[in-house]
């Protein structure tokens, strides 16, 4: 079904109130959601929800808490997520992170004790909607194993980079793990295989099959080797410059709390050459548009198809899988 | 054959200054050539001495030339490599950055008009030798399809994160494409496949042959879409911030040059809770190694290996290819 999108995070806000967020906080979190989904990240959307309210009511994201200022290094500021609400901590400190890069160049909050922030692009968009450049990444729990191994004992910590470039930024929003579980969850629903290899099976053999890397839990690091290492980095920066918890650490609880995230930013304003920036950026788009398509592919750049999906959603309303908007109304 | 480092350091050196660099440069840059092999990485150590000195010899790399400040916004620092060495350029770019995070909880130098940087490694290890967490990116000539296309119209653009450990830092040292056009060259002399998927065939299936894929130029990005979105992101960043070119236009020369790289650092001398960082970073390695390995794998962490291959090389000399020594002998 379709619902208008202020319909859709309305009724949201709502059902985050009644769940005991303050209405601020339960403003930005309807809007966040509602995004998500209108921007057709459904998984992390409308889907999660549920989940996100269950986490509430079982006092694991404390909505009574805000995230609170720490410390300051130059650039830097640590801020304490107090295990708050993940999503509202990320856009927060997203957006403080481009304040301090108006007056530093860069400005970087690392932000410590937060909880899962739902569809991370929210943030780099954010960031873009802001001027700036946005580079973030959070970890998580183990969840993907280390290149050679079998057991999950890395994050996937995704990371998102985003460019802004008029009406459609540039925006890469990316797991270190080939696909996540709820990715893979999709797929098995679907009776599809995974559009390339997704993990190991229980011989070691690369596979396609959702089911098997979901019950095998081997899944694959982006580049193999490569994203392994990128994991183990991203997730030392992110526990160490906020001087908050790594993926071993956050393994220790029976369920994924107190992540560490990264926030930095480049506003462009203060560039004097700023106004070539978008020739530039339009120019390298272009380019890459113009390539020759591989077996009749259609070539877009990162974060391009947003702008459609969007614009059917305020159009038509925003999609909403029929069983979970059923679940979401009885909350 | 073996030489020892400080032989090869210097025969490297006295070459150099034959071919116009100044003392003080052929020091640094000798060392970092003796370096590279030293560690293992021949492709980006002597083996790549010679194509180094005909650039030079070509004017393509300016040795008369020092990069020089621009302009300063916060903790970020613009510099012109004014087209000289890439090596040199990179290594004090890296140390700038280092001294900018002193002051500024992170520093940044943005680095236009350089050239190739050679073995991308030795700018993490110097972070690391300065206490810092380094993380490092340069743009390269067009060299691979960005996802859905055929022709090279994205750069493989190399990155490069460094964490402090004891005496065996964290080096994540990688291309965005799988595997180099060097490292394919490599398996094709050894008459071996690459280990896992490294590109398309002419019809447009994924294959492990180098020979197929350095004729069809069709390198795969780590992680398929993943990679290519983040070799544009990098692109981007680097020379937006540099104020230098973007890989599009790096590809209107008839050779590489005049790449945009980025520097940052982040200084752990200035955090208060430095001292529990190593327990920290070693917590985290310990548990990677523990893994249980697939298929009789051994685990190690990224850069763990150097120490090793570095040992070997100072007690039994540096590996050296026969026919490479002698061609740099000639040189």
């Amino acid at each position: 079904m379709r619902i208008p999108f202020e319909e859709l995070r309305i009724t949201l806000k709502g059902i985050l109130e009644k769940h005991g967020m303050d209405g601020e906080d339960a403003d930005l979190s309807s809007f966040l959601f509602a995004s998500s989904s209108a921007d057709g990240v459904h998984t992390h959307g409308l889907n999660r929800f549920p989940s996100y309210i269950s986490l509430i009511d079982r006092g694991l994201i404390d909505v009574r808490r805000k995230a609170v200022f720490e410390s300051r290094f130059g650039a830097i500021e640590r801020w304490d997520g107090q295990r708050g609400p993940g999503d509202i901590n990320a856009w927060r400190a997203m957006r403080r992170a481009v304040e301090l890069s108006r007056e530093n160049g860069v400005g970087i909050v690392a932000l410590r004790n937060t909880n899962h922030w739902m569809r991370a692009g929210n943030y780099g968009l954010e960031a873009v909607k802001m001027g700036a450049i946005g580079i973030m990444w959070t970890n998580t729990m183990p969840n993907m194993p280390a290149w050679g191994g079998k057991d999950p004992r890395i994050g996937n910590n995704p990371l998102v980079i985003a460019v802004p470039y008029k009406d459609t930024p540039v925006l890469v929003d990316i797991a270190m793990s080939m696909f996540s579980y709820g990715k893979l969850g999709k797929y098995i629903l679907e009776n599809k295989e995974c559009p390339v290899d997704g993990g190991f099976d229980e011989n070691g053999n690369l596979t396609r099959d959702p089911k098997i890397i979901s019950e095998t839990k081997e899944a694959l690091p982006i580049g193999f080797w490569k994203g392994s290492g990128l994991a183990i980095t991203l997730d030392l920066i992110a526990s160490l410059i906020s001087g908050g918890k790594t993926t071993v650490e956050i393994g220790k609880y029976p369920i994924e709390t107190e992540v560490s995230q990264i926030f930095m930013a480049f506003s462009l304003d203060i560039f004097p050459d700023k106004a070539s920036m978008e020739t530039k950026i339009g120019e390298t788009l272009e380019y890459i548009k113009a390539s020759s398509p591989r077996n009749g592919c259609s070539i877009h750049y990162p974060g391009e198809g947003i702008k459609n999906t969007r614009e059917e959603s305020e159009k038509l309303g925003v999609f909403a899988d029929d069983s979970v908007w059923k679940t979401v109304l009885s909350l």
